[in-house]
Order: C-alpha cells, then sequence, then structure tokens
C-alpha cells in the first residue's frame, strides 16, 4: 500500500498539545504500519511560547491559528485550548473551510455542541471528541461502535481524577478538604482555580457528552443536577465506612424511557462495588446495556500522555475515513442527526435513592424522637441510627441511614429538622447508591 | 440518508447464534437510527434443528450451509458453530465467494488463523472476531482503535468467566475443586467436558489473539506456556489469603522488545489489584500502553446476549464499510499484513517472578535447614515461610513465599526438593503477580 500523507494542525501546545505532539512523533512509524498513512504534525499555533522545543522542529511555529486554516494542505485541525472562546470560533472557522476537527473541549462541547455539529454536519466533516471523556480509556469509541447493538439503560462513574484523588487522599488519611485541596494544587493533581473539578462541574460536561451518544438525545449541562465533594468532611468519610461505604463523586444516569435522570454528586458506593474500588486520579465508567450487561472501563482520566493517546486516536480514525473516502462513516453523535431528540429529565424532587442524614443537634431528651417523628410525617423510613457519643448538652452528631425515599419528601423534612431550635448546624444530606 | 440493506447469513443456532439473531432482531431499528442502514438476518442453518423459532420467521431457515454460501443476496456471513470443523471450512469457503466473515471461534483463530486471515486478504474481505475475546466487552475494538497510538507493552487479564467462577467459589466457600465444578455443570456455568476451560486452553486461544493484535506478531497458540486450575486446592486458597492475595487464572503478556513472555497459569494477585476484584463470571482486561499507561475492560466474558452484542458490533462495523466502500479500513490484524513478524517467546525456564512453594514433608527435626538448604543452593532467596501445624511425625504443609526467582532453577530445586525421602508429596508451585 503506498503511504498517504495527513497533515494534522494542532492550536494550543499546553499540556494535551504536547502529549498529541509527543504520540504523533513517537508513535509515527506504528501508525503507518497500522494504517498505510503518514501522520504530520504540519503547523502548531499558540499565543503562549515563541517557538517549538527542538525534537518539533519538522513542524511549523505560528502564533497565528489563521496560519493553519489559511494552510490548505492541512486536513484535521485539533483544538486544544479548552474553555469556550476563542476555541468555540477557531473550531467554527476551521469547520467553515472545510477541515476536520478534533478536540478535548468538554466544557465548549456540553454548552456549544449542537452549533458546532451542526455545522459539521452541514460540511460534511467529521468532529472528533474521544479526549474529551475519561483521558485515554477509549469510552467515546466504545459507546458508538463497541456497544453499538445495545439500548443503553444507565451510565454510572468516577469521570474526575482530581475530585477522585482528593476523595481517596481524605478517605486514607482522615484529612480534611482544605488540606488535602491545597496538597494536590502543590502535587499538580489539582489547578490553580480548582472549581470545576471539586463542584463536579467537569464530570457533568462529561456526563451530557456520554448521555447525548448513549440515549441520541441533545443533552446539555442544564439538565444536570450537579453538587460537588468542598462539603464532605471526615466524619461522614468514617460513619461511611462504618456502613461499608466509599464517598465518590458520581455522574449518575438511568435512563428510565420516558425520561432520564442525571445527576452528579458525592455518593456512598457499597466498598465491593467495583467503582468504590478506582482511588487515586483514575476513572472508572461503566455501561448497562440491555444486551452486553454491564460494561465498565477504567484508566487514567487526564494527563499529558493519556489524553494525547485519545486525541491521537481520533486524528487515526479521521484520517482513514479521508483515504478511504468514508467520511462520517460513524455518525458524530452515534445517532444520525435526523434521529436525535430532546430529553425529558426527570426532576430532582422525583428521585427516589436511600439516604445518609447527618443531623447537628443538642444532646437533650426527646430529640430523637422529634427528629423521627418529622421523618415519619414524610414518609422516610429509617433503616439504622447511629449517635456519635459527646458530652452531655453538647451538639452531637445523630446519623440516619433510610431506606429508599423520595428527594422531595427528604428536603421537606430537613427544611423541618434544621429549623428546630435544638438543631445546631444544617442536616449533611448524601445520597447512596441504588441497589443495581 | 437512504436506508440500505445488509444481509446476514448466520451459521449456528447455538447459544451465541441466538444471541445475535435476537439482537439484529431487537435493535433492528436503533441500528439503523445509527447507521442508516437495516441489518436484516436473511439465512439461518444449523444441522442440530428443524426451523427457527416464531419470532424469526423473516428469516429463511436450512440446514445446508451451502445455501447461505450460494446465496448472492448474503453480504456477511457469521459462524457460531465453534470447534475447529467444519467451521474452518465454512470460513474459507465463505471468503472463497466473496463473503465478509464474523466468528467467536478463538480456538480456530489462534490454530487457523493466518489461513484465514491471509485468504481473506486476497479476496479483500473482512474478518470480523471482536466476540473471540471477552464476550460482549468491545475488547479488540479497543486495542487496534481505541490504542492505535500505543505500542502495547503488556496485556494482562481474567479471560475465562468458567475458570474465574469456580476459583470465586472456592475462595467464598472453601470448596474443594471437584465439588465447585459438579455445582457449575449443573448450574450451566460449566460444559459438560470442561477442559478447555478450567486447564486455561480457552484462555490462551485468547491471549494468543490479543498479542497478534497488540504487538503485530503472529502469536499462535503453541507459542504460549498454560496450566491450568484443577491443581488449585482450598490450603492453598487460604494461604493466598493469609499473603493478602487471592488465586486468579490470569493470561500474561509481556513485551521485553527482543522477546515477549506468554503464559497462563494460576497467579496470586494482591487483593487490592483489580483484577483481585473481578469475581463470578466475570472478565477483566488489562493493556499497559506506553501512551495511555494502564487500560482495564470489565464486563461479561461470555454468555448468549453480551456475545451477540460483540457479534452485531463487528456485524455493524462491516456494513458501514460496505456502505461506505471503505472495506478493510482497519486492518483485521490491526498491522497491514506487510508488517506482521514473527514471535521470539521468552523461555518459561527464564522467566522471572516471586513464588509460592507449598512441600508436604514429615515434621521431622532438621528438614527445614535441608529444604532451605537446597533453596539457597539453587539462589532462591525466601521471604517468608509459614508452617501449618499438625501432630509431630505426621506430613505437614510448609508454605514459602520466594523473593524474584528464575523459573529453572524454581524447578531443579523442586526436583531436588521432592526427591527427599521426608518428602511426602510433589510440592505445589504458584506464581505471584509480578510488582508493577
Amino acid at each position: 500500500m503506498t503511504s498517504q500523507e495527513i497533515r494534522v494542525g494542532l492550536i494550543g501546545f499546553g499540556t494535551v498539545g504536547k502529549g498529541l505532539a509527543h504520540a504523533l512523533l513517537s508513535q509515527h512509524d506504528r501508525l503507518r504500519q497500522r494504517s498505510g498513512i503518514s501522520f504530520r504534525l504540519a503547523t502548531v499555533a499558540d499565543i503562549g511560547i515563541s517557538g517549538l522545543p527542538e525534537e518539533f522542529s519538522a513542524s511549523r511555529f505560528s502564533r497565528d491559528a489563521q496560519d493553519i486554516f489559511n494552510d490548505p494542505e492541512i486536513d484535521i485541525v485539533v483544538e486544544l485550548i479548552g474553555g469556550m472562546e476563542p476555541a468555540r470560533t477557531f473550531l467554527l472557522e476551521a469547520i467553515a473551510r472545510g477541515k476536520h476537527v478534533v478536540t478535548a473541549n468538554k466544557a465548549l462541547l456540553s454548552v456549544h455542541g449542537r452549533e458546532i455539529f451542526q455545522a459539521a454536519a452541514a460540511k460534511n466533516v467529521e468532529v472528533g471528541f474521544e479526549a474529551s471523556v475519561g483521558g485515554g480509556i477509549p469510552v467515546i469509541k466504545a459507546l458508538k461502535e463497541g456497544l453499538v447493538a445495545n439500548r443503553i439503560d444507565s451510565i454510572m462513574g468516577i469521570m474526575n481524577g482530581t475530585a477522585n484523588y482528593i476523595l481517596s487522599q481524605m478517605t486514607d488519611r482522615g484529612a480534611p478538604f482544605p488540606e488535602v485541596l491545597k496538597e494536590a494544587q502543590v502535587l499538580g493533581f489539582a489547578e490553580a482555580d480548582p472549581t470545576y473539578d471539586v463542584e463536579g462541574i467537569d464530570t457533568a460536561h462529561k456526563l451530557a457528552i456520554l448521555m447525548t451518544i448513549a440515549y441520541g438525545l441533545n443533552v446539555r449541562l442544564d439538565d444536570i443536577t450537579i453538587e460537588g465533594i468542598s462539603s464532605i468532611e471526615p466524619i461522614d468519610i468514617d460513619f461511611a465506612r462504618k456502613f461499608g461505604c466509599r464517598i465518590k463523586l458520581l455522574a449518575i444516569s438511568r435512563n428510565h424511557g420516558s425520561h432520564i435522570e442525571a445527576r452528579v454528586h458525592p455518593t456512598m458506593v457499597p466498598e465491593e462495588h467495583m467503582l468504590a474500588t478506582i482511588n487515586g486520579p483514575f476513572n472508572g465508567i461503566k455501561f448497562r446495556g440491555d444486551t452486553v450487561g454491564d460494561v465498565l472501563l477504567y484508566g487514567q482520566g487526564a494527563g499529558m500522555l493519556p489524553t494525547g493517546s485519545a486525541v491521537a486516536a481520533d486524528v487515526v480514525d479521521i484520517g482513514r475515513n479521508i483515504v478511504c473516502g468514508s467520511v462520517n462513516r460513524v455518525p458524530a453523535l452515534s445517532y444520525l442527526p435526523e434521529h436525535l431528540g430532546e430529553p425529558t429529565i426527570t426532576p430532582l424532587q422525583e428521585l427516589v435513592c436511600p439516604y445518609y442524614l447527618r443531623v447537628s443537634a443538642l444532646d437533650q431528651p426527646g430529640v430523637l424522637s422529634t427528629i423521627t417523628g418529622v421523618f415519619g410525617r414524610h414518609g422516610i423510613s429509617i433503616r439504622s441510627m447511629m449517635q456519635q457519643g459527646r458530652d452531655a448538652g453538647e451538639p452531637v452528631d445523630i446519623v440516619f441511614r433510610t431506606h429508599r425515599a423520595v428527594e422531595g419528601a427528604v428536603a421537606l423534612a430537613l427544611a423541618e429538622i434544621d429549623a428546630l431550635p435544638v438543631c445546631t448546624a444544617a442536616t449533611v444530606k448524601i445520597r447512596l447508591l441504588n441497589p443495581e
């Protein structure tokens, strides 16, 4: 087979951009042996640097992305600058010029995805986004192709390595959130502004993308209930352990047919569950299909080389399609555009699951009876109760595990309980994983 | 997009055949929404039945596979009868007629793979074999496409659900192998002749396939060292537990560049390792890539519907290529035929790993000194020793855990020890997982 050349233009030479550049260089011969195609990093554009390291001297450098759009020889434009703008404009510009695009930008796709995918469909170019979810784990390809003959009934996973690292450290060492966060920032596991990671927003971006391709529904960030881990305290991790559970920041979606659940929040997971065993900066994503049953994919959810591996896989996929004349052989969002529907989201108030509720109250006679009375009036059935021993007259932690209860009823009950004169702080509520 | 039709001929209406038929029927509309293609099960051939169940009345039934080969309208022939013949002849016949083929037949591929892939290449037809490894888990696609930009450095996994189920039951209940096997047969988790599953042969078939596509080397069954689980005793499972380990039947391959390790045997795995947490009939397969790091895929490694899901994914993949004119867009064995090499296998005698050795000896003064003297002369360093207390003068179990030692030296030492007059039975040897 004659070797054909595919030329890549890269915008953004940050961590992931370097990973892609490294992957294309170090794997060049292997990719040619596997595809018959020579993948060449033609141009790198970045406004933050003045040139490329020596090893990439075969690539042109520019401080202007227009040099990539204007180059008729570039087949695929890879956007790895992140954020909304100018990433959105760059992708649309590349598409308008008839170039295929690859991005790892989950934030952009979960907000402006529809605009980008429609523009790409109109120009018949491809949009690769494997690296937007699960770093190096080929999760998008598994969902779009490997599990193609499945109605996906649920998605559940640990999709943010920073949050998982922090929770793992808090669990292993009993250290409080602010201390572990600070360490993670020093070690490079958390960014200076950790909001997206620890408040669950990044996880929600990823869940929106997975739901869209799994269900064939245009899911947006706004459709997802989001709670982060910054309010988790060591005492809650301790109680979880007593119940045989670990606290994990999970993305959870269930497809009920007429409506779908979509939520990201700290969740108590039984320690024998595979997701409970995924620690440190790793990701694990589980799909349940009606044909295949449960499939779980695990690996590094971030990092220069793992993410570079996923971006390179998209580049190769698109390169094969260019060479074979089979562009958009697999629809970008798994379903053909005319079969994408709009989701009906289960209102959070209608969610049903077991709850962990930690009430802070003064240790006075009758307190327990008052609190359990409130639960009873709201139809919330208690599975177990535990009181952390303190001195009489001092505030104590009273922990309840409920049977499956309705979120709306729990909210009303907690509003009543927290207004009681004996209650000294807002009740901490953590959802438990529904039995599967 | 106009809906095109792809017609499938199925040979073999056993468990997996029924799974494919069910998947194509139940997912027909979904597959059309995802590909624009109508996949139709045109003909089913099976000599063991007299007709198809009512729900498949839209398909023709035949007792002669030739009816499928002779039908010019059939695009893809799926072989799901298993075994060597007539499966091999059927696949070659279908290929000779210019039809694409899909199979789940790992035994056939690991022995006659080269003949089949060469015939397919000569006729420019596709060979799909996703279901041959890991049941419904899209492990072949992950390796060929998702991890394309990686040199694969190791493969490690639990690839046989029957063996894993038996070991899990032995571990949970302390029951002996023959008892658990009999139960598994009654429950349908083990076949009447369980040899392939419990003796590691099925696992080796799968490892040969994975190594071939991971490394670009023509690995055959003969290249793999194989030991099964039928000699594992409850006492060894107990000792493993004392060392914080579980015994798993693992496929292990490491790519050392100039030579590759290829082995299937019971292995003591630290209980915190992800592979130790995979229980019952599930499979888990881990790849280490130089770019992506570790990726693990988990799911049901067998069963009607999960395997049907993987076969259907191959059918869809090939159907897309037929419609797009992109046949063999991805080489069947991941590397282009001209880049497939021959493996150099690490001789088993040169393997280096820690060992668990259970010596059965009479409880006499000086025995321990004699045994450890033999280890010392062969350069085998002992990490820990444990003796199971019994009555004096009776045979006792003396368990040694070694540091990393050379297999050849261990074999020589054990030959000497087992020949000692005080030794009452052959020493049990179980390899430990090398630290990663």
